[in-house]
């Protein structure tokens, strides 16, 4: 499959290059402390991750369920590019830029729908066929200069029933590698046999890259009152001897439970090793199974299953939670009984888009093997109230006397997404 | 009367120069083919479109029923510019600047109203004649250097009971030549002894170029069920041999109904012939008198008269549909029993006001004569289906991975329309 | 107490250095006549707005009453800059950069509240003191770089119970002369002995300078039919022999009001005298004790007091309307009954706040000592007219065609503000 969209040439910033520009915010950043403001808000900056960042590296932007049948088909816009994904009759999936090869309209209009056989633009009838070639328009029969014209194709992987696309033209080759890494991870909980439970769109009035932050750390889950229920408060490298005699009988408690769960995945033959590829690579990932506090059987105010319906074969409840995060836009959580995806895709410099996804066993029926409240409740009030925090907080880093502070031990991941973004805006520039 | 508004230097971009900018995106344009994204979107473009395409073309802006009576005025945006049209007691049509002498204020502040003798602005009561001069200021009296301050003039052309204006200080001079040809087409219509049935603004979010293009081809038409119902689907050159069986018989039922009409007309004593003089001068138009289809009388569900009082002295209704275009703004359809008229204004470089307006007999009463729902349906809907094929073109093309593809012959207003923009820009810009 | 905001490198526009483009800006301005358009809506010019004249100016934002309790808050937008007001348990008031030292986060984010001893950042609970100074971070001890860090203050002044801030490092020096002149005229209505009965939030689709010129004359009161009641219509120089006979009646009635109210002003010991330094400073002020008409009691529709019981000692209900301004963003009226202060701050280079307070002694009651309707009618009104004219005078400024004319002689302050405006960008960027 050929290339896709032409990068577009670096416009000059007020006479400095982009290059020049984006380079010299780099250079004032400090490790180990937050991001300075600019990198917030600066417009400029902005349409340097939309192109070098959102445009070149892989996305995650649905998960197989919600194309189940051929001919269904799902609309994105990432940044200024709308793309969309087609499951074809095969079962294949695919993805082109919704783009008319015509006048330019966007051949499918809805966010989700389904199309028969051919593609039809509705301004002039163009019509495509599904693997993107222009087939006819309207009445009359095509010219020379509409023949070989064809949809451009957007770059597709398949993860375990999670679907990325990528714009570049040359997508990064190590996605490969994380994939044959992760499969065994992902395989058992068996997504392309999952449905949509509920899937919610929330907009962030924030930079795409403080809700990343917000999610790459536990610093701040005491305001997180449902999600604390079952997560255990104990991140990163804890230190036995600074814990209070309080804290020492918690972290006594979450060992133990430790112990118990990893026994637990060893005989049911899941891997649970930390994998943690966050930079150093175009394609940064990271997992880690976790155990669960209370019940210790999924992500609920009482720590139980959802869905009395388990995932794929599994057959005990008490598996953790497997967290997968896959830099720049999307995080997972891979439960027993259900599986909950994060997709982040920026919409302006202080605007993202945060849709959360939740899948339970193609089986279940709400009411008989689930509640939906009590299914979605604790990333309902956790993403509202991360909401609440980035906007704050891109409302502070807009200030001229913002300065950036130090960052503390447990933020070692927001560290690390600093780090891969600055590689991967160095490599793009050449910097 | 005296020159408008002094242009401003088109300022720099980003270094370029906006002539050097304009001039590379112009180059950038292939012939046959649509427009670059750039065209519709670049700001630095829009405002160029702004102060050379509309800050210097003949616009229509409204008709004479519009402002029936002395005192009688309306209210205008072009582009930043406030402007006002404003009946005089004498019947003349005289436009100024909608900004006061003194401070600026807007005077006039209503779409449309009546103002007294005088016109008065509201902050701090200075009071200009219907001559635009300056006669009073609040109870002081005017001081030196008040003293022969007036209203900025805008220049206004009437043409059959059509209002242009220009805001250049010298109007393209080519308007007369333009009137003069037009007159025998459109007098008879009489259009000053008609009154306003309906006028209906819409916002199309996309830019006005996306617009007009829309409105110079019909081979997106089947598009429009409503509006499909009076036209042929005939436009531009037919190739008989390349028709199918089905298609000729509809050809040959209109070249029929062709002959029928143009009998009608020449007995009528109408002009009919086609005027295409879209580029190659600044106040490029178009003329052409359709045969309608159906019973043949009017742009209506049935194709017969909406009102059954008929213009001016028509006894016959079955006189097709005049259709005029006048670059950049406007488009009129003529019938036996009505005219609508459409104008568009530029509000932002993705956002276009289309004003649409019926205009019946003045005699003709809502109930009696015509109903209005039937007279203004076929419009009402073929506007906004056209808005949602601008709007989801505006957002295809905004897609660097757009990349403009080939007209089709029908599509040969849109070329003209390309090739007069062109112009337009590169003799303002000297390139 | 230390330096706030560093200010940032002012950067260049389309290649022309800011401070260039402003003084070709100030350059292009008439003396005597009207600023010239982008004065209203030039975006670099509003950045230079915000950084050198807010950002470097005191600026009025709450009087004490707004703060009555150790612990109360109030949190403020200045431009880019999210600041709050604190009172202390001692009955000192503070101000910081409402910025956490982390990642920035605002740490107050209400409007206006209470807080306990500490302040604590609702993402990662990093603590500060009344001082500002860090002090804890969630169960964890700080860190090495942690240690020192405190909030960034901001400059605080009082003058007679209105607080003043000021985000430069090094604050106009002037503002403490100002003080020592303006505290005899202000100390005596007694603002620390009051209480808010209404504050309004009003928003001017306008430029802030309009919203300042439109304060600075009476030239338009004729339009204020209500606020028309109270004040008399004569401004600056008054020349007799131009009177009409009807006028002179007028001015006959005024002279002698204002007679009797200055031996009132003497017996009371309340200053009175005109003090006009409204430019060639940076503190730029004037203060003028007006007679008001009719019983001469108060801006209220019927001219007497709208609250019964006056303000601090007065026992004499006809003390006029104590007029004061602060440049760049105050004005104030100062009655024998209550006190009403206006703050502006922009929000856009076309959107400015307003912000209206009745302040009415400490043990009015609403109900049994004045009636809120009657209190708070006249500005009400008067603002909304104003809104209207400066939101008009917006729209037509902006138009290219708009150019400035002559100031007439009641409109003198308006030229001060020019001269003021003109000074201090020029001192601040050296031209």
């Amino acid at each position: 499959m050929s290339a896709a969209a032409p990068l577009r040439d670096p416009p000059p910033l007020h006479g400095v290059p982009l290059r020049e520009h984006v380079g010299l915010l780099l250079d004032s950043r400090r490790r180990g402390y937050a991001l300075p403001g600019a990198f917030f808000r600066d417009e400029a900056l902005f349409a340097a991750d939309l192109e070098l960042i959102f445009g070149r590296h892989w996305l995650f932007v649905a998960s197989e369920p919600e194309l189940p049948e051929g001919g269904d088909y799902r609309t994105y816009d990432i940044g200024p590019y709308p793309i969309f994904l087609l499951r074809r009759d095969d079962g294949s999936i695919v993805a082109f830029h919704n783009t008319c090869r015509h006048r330019g309209t966007r051949i499918l209009q809805q966010p989700a729908g389904v199309v028969g056989a051919n593609l039809v633009c509705p301004y002039h009838r163009w019509v495509y066929d599904e693997a993107g070639r222009l087939i006819g328009c309207g009445a009359s029969e095509l010219s020379a200069p509409m023949m070989g014209l064809r949809l451009k194709p957007v770059h597709v992987k398949r993860l375990a029933g999670l679907i990325f696309v990528c714009l570049a033209t040359d997508p990064p080759e190590d996605f490969d590698a994380m994939a044959a890494q992760m499969e065994p991870y992902l395989a058992p909980h068996a997504v392309p046999r999952t449905r949509v439970a509920k899937q919610i769109d929330l907009i962030e009035q924030a930079n795409w890259k403080l809700t990343i932050e917000n999610n790459r750390e536990c610093f701040h889950c005491a305001g997180h009152p449902e999600l604390s229920r079952s997560l255990f408060d104990f991140f990163g490298e804890i230190h036995e001897e600074s814990l209070s005699a309080e804290e020492r009988a918690a972290y006594q408690c979450f060992q133990t439970a430790r112990q118990d769960a990893m026994a637990g995945w060893q005989r049911a033959g899941l891997p649970w090793q930390l994998i943690e590829k966050l930079h150093g690579r175009p394609t940064g990932f990271r997992t880690d199974r976790l155990v669960l506090n209370g019940a210790g059987e999924s992500m609920t105010l009482d720590t139980r299953s959802a869905s009395s319906r388990l995932l794929g074969k599994f057959t005990d409840a008490r598996l953790g939670s497997l967290h997968f995060h896959v830099q720049p836009n999307a995080w997972f959580h891979f439960l027993a009984d259900h599986v909950v995806t994060f997709a982040t895709l920026p919409l302006a410099a202080g605007r993202t888009l945060v849709r959360t996804t939740w899948l339970v066993d193609a089986e279940a029926q709400e009411g008989r093997d689930y509640d939906l409240d009590n299914l979605t409740r604790i990333w309902v009030e956790t993403n509202r109230q991360d909401a609440t925090l980035v906007e704050e907080a891109q409302r502070g880093v807009a200030s001229p006397a913002y300065e950036p502070g130090p960052l503390v031990a447990s933020e070692f991941m927001v560290g690390m997404f600093h780090s891969w973004y600055e590689e991967r805006l160095r490599a793009a520039l050449d910097l």
